[in-house]
């Protein structure tokens, strides 16, 4: 089955802005409100959101299986269970809908009325309904730093990282979509050269650069996803911002790893991209050294040439660019952290979503956290208002964007904003 | 409100074998599948399976505010979503509707016929959809005993235990009910002196003996729940059989945690037995010393009475009990945990589960865990039919039990039993 939608050459008869993300060759896919209050799935179109409900009860869809409500659901994960081959055909059809010698939607405005908003007329929601969250920490730049800063400079990555790509389980309950505010958490942390720790808001407030993808049902309890499977099984990928409390997180997480420091808040853009529209940009992955055990071996490129980058915007003020990155310097794929998830057994169900970790680049300014862009602190980064940041002030926005280019085409994830407010106070 | 269904002196007249964990001063709260493969949110009474939403069909909760369907569904979580005062409120009418000298139901064969079903009639599901799995490690004397076996026996407490109910978030895809077999995961260890892991079936399965508590939603995001409100938000609890696989944990843990080494499986017990219908159970917790920080600290009592056995029942055999526990000996209480989890402002929903962490006592035939009972596989464990265990082996089944016991009453959860197979084998 061709991937129709991908043709560089076909133009939509919606107006796309130069540099849009969202031109007609990426169709992702993501819950808007409208304006009257219905909540919808929809795709997006330059700065146009498309209400897929409305389209399939106009009949577009016809001759695509699907049940009569798919799109006029709250959450894509009934879609995503259904596979590759329906994600690939609904794609396909909006790109033929929405093609500019097309002409039945194009000139039948009432249809157009009902099918098409304005991006400043809806409100994205979070796209699926998360069963689990699991965060990997897959760039071996971010490890290495982490552990050059924390552990032993001349042994930075402990024994295990080379051999596994290494995750945890986050939480579910506070992923949030772009947009929504998050207050500065209080915690338990321990001062400097003290034995008994102190109760109140963090003072460290980081942000991770992360991409995630999701997943659609891939096996039953007790069966691993072999490795040349594992791509089918992810939907697509979006932005993430794994929000983090480093001083929370120093004085907690051993043994048991990460828990308060980061199940505040994650933050997510809201349109999922999908592993279609992204195949045009695949590359390699680094090399690795040593060859993993065979059930992660892979062979061709399973990496993917994105852009990222992140911007701290401090309250009535223009964001300064302070970090760019990429995703392609991941050292495990994505294919490979979910065969690891799943060799133990371990279920992965439609809408499970998993973060890739933080991605650092190799140079200091492709770093993806304060804690490494100031290595610890240690060297404020001024922004364009004149003022400096160790980490992350009360009202500050952090806008994370991601994007691919090639000769013939952009496309992106837009962007994952979100504020962060001082401590909330219990009225 | 008066919690009238724990009335000791009350009877019903529905069958009580002796002994029973599930008499009417019980009333704990599941969901089954009839023989008609209708699926009920139910209660139990002695062997007797009592369907609620046929209950609620023929008007026996007339006067108690619930929607028309509330019963009729697949998950409680609607129903503790409703809150304490009408988990009480259907509780104590239940009680009334059993007891022995109200002829409404009793004298009623063709209501009794379509209420009431044999327990080996029906099959039990999981009773919740439990949106995020959360497992403390609240146990002093596990924690130390598993830091006198792998780190400091001098200092087998970490800096952080006495002050953090330490926990960290696991995976719900893979929580099932009592009665579904396990199979034996396969992941990557690091043999004895190796520099290299290797990959296939773990050898060291263990059990860990663990209640869990099942929350209502409990906050809005960024809000903390004070600690004289938390127990108003516990629903009930289960028991709980985090089966563990060491080698793998022992390799993967560092730095973010155990894993894999947990999400291949978590077993747990059907019915949910309200915190109403354990308060007759309440005791102090241990003393903390040093004092907990203040949003820790509570007066009175916030512990529970409640024995647990573990057994091993090896294939065409008779279990073996091998460890004796009580959730008495936990540290930090429930409601310090649930305080602590949302310090930092993360939400808690209906349906989340918090497990307790692995219940060890104070002397060695009341640990929790294998790893334990065995001091690392050193001392093997002898069974009734002659075999040793220092873990579990394939096709044991592994039986946990709770109950309480006072001189008016004893009920209990019934057991979470769970069968190891041999490792998947994909078709």
């Amino acid at each position: 089955m061709p991937i129709s939608a991908n043709d560089t050459k076909r133009k939509s008869w919606v107006e796309v802005p130069e540099n849009s993300d969202f031109p007609i060759q990426n169709i992702p896919f993501g819950v808007f409100l409208t304006k009257e209050y219905v909540v919808t799935v929809g795709t997006r179109i330059g700065d146009s959101a498309i209400d897929l409900g409305a389209l399939q009860q106009l009949n577009y869809f016809e001759g695509i299986e699907l049940t009569d409500d798919m799109f006029m659901q709250d959450t894509l994960n009934d879609f995503i269970s259904d596979g590759k081959k329906t994600w690939r055909l609904v794609r396909n059809r909006i790109a033929e809908i929405f093609d500019k010698n097309n002409p039945k939607l194009r000139d039948n405005a009432k249809h157009r009325d009902i099918v098409i908003f304005k991006m400043d007329e809806v409100e994205m929601q979070l796209p699926v309904l998360i069963g689990d969250y699991t965060d990997f920490y897959s760039s071996k730049e971010h490890a290495t730093n982490v552990g050059k800063m924390f552990r032993d400079p001349e042994n930075a990555l402990l024994p295990n990282w080379l051999h596994i790509p290494v995750g945890y389980h986050g939480r579910s309950s506070t992923i949030i979509p772009s947009g929504i505010p998050v207050h500065r958490p209080i915690g338990q942390t321990l001062p400097a050269g003290e034995n008994t720790p102190v109760f109140g808001p963090s003072r460290l407030i980081d942000f991770e650069l992360e991409t995630a993808f999701i997943t659609t049902d891939a096996n039953v309890m007790g069966e691993m996803i072999p490795i040349n499977e594992a791509e089918d099984y992810i939907f697509g990928m979006v932005l993430l911002n794994d929000w983090s409390a480093r001083d929370i997180q120093k004085w907690e997480y051993v043994p048991l790893g990460p828990f308060l420091a980061k199940s505040f808040a994650s933050s997510i853009s809201p349109w999922i991209v999908t592993m279609d529209a992204l195949e045009p940009f695949r590359v390699a992955s680094p090399k690795q050294d040593p060859s993993p055990l065979p059930y992660l071996q892979q062979k061709g490129k399973h990496s993917f040439d994105i852009h990222l980058e992140v911007a701290i915007q401090p309250e009535n003020e223009k964001p300064t660019v302070i970090g760019n990155s990429n995703f392609k310097y991941m050292y495990w794929t994505m294919s490979q952290q979910l065969t690891h998830h799943t060799s133990n057994g371990c279920r992965v169900n439609s809408g499970d979503m998993m973060g890739s970790g933080t991605i650092s680049g190799p140079t200091p300014n492709s770093y993806g956290s304060m804690l490494e862009l100031t290595w610890g602190g240690k060297n404020p980064i001024k922004l364009n208002d004149g003022t400096e940041r160790k980490f992350i002030n009360d009202n500050d926005t952090v806008i994370m964007k991601g994007f691919c280019q090639n000769g013939q085409v952009r496309l992106g994830f837009g962007e994952v904003s979100s504020k962060l407010l001082p401590p909330f106070v219990r009225k």
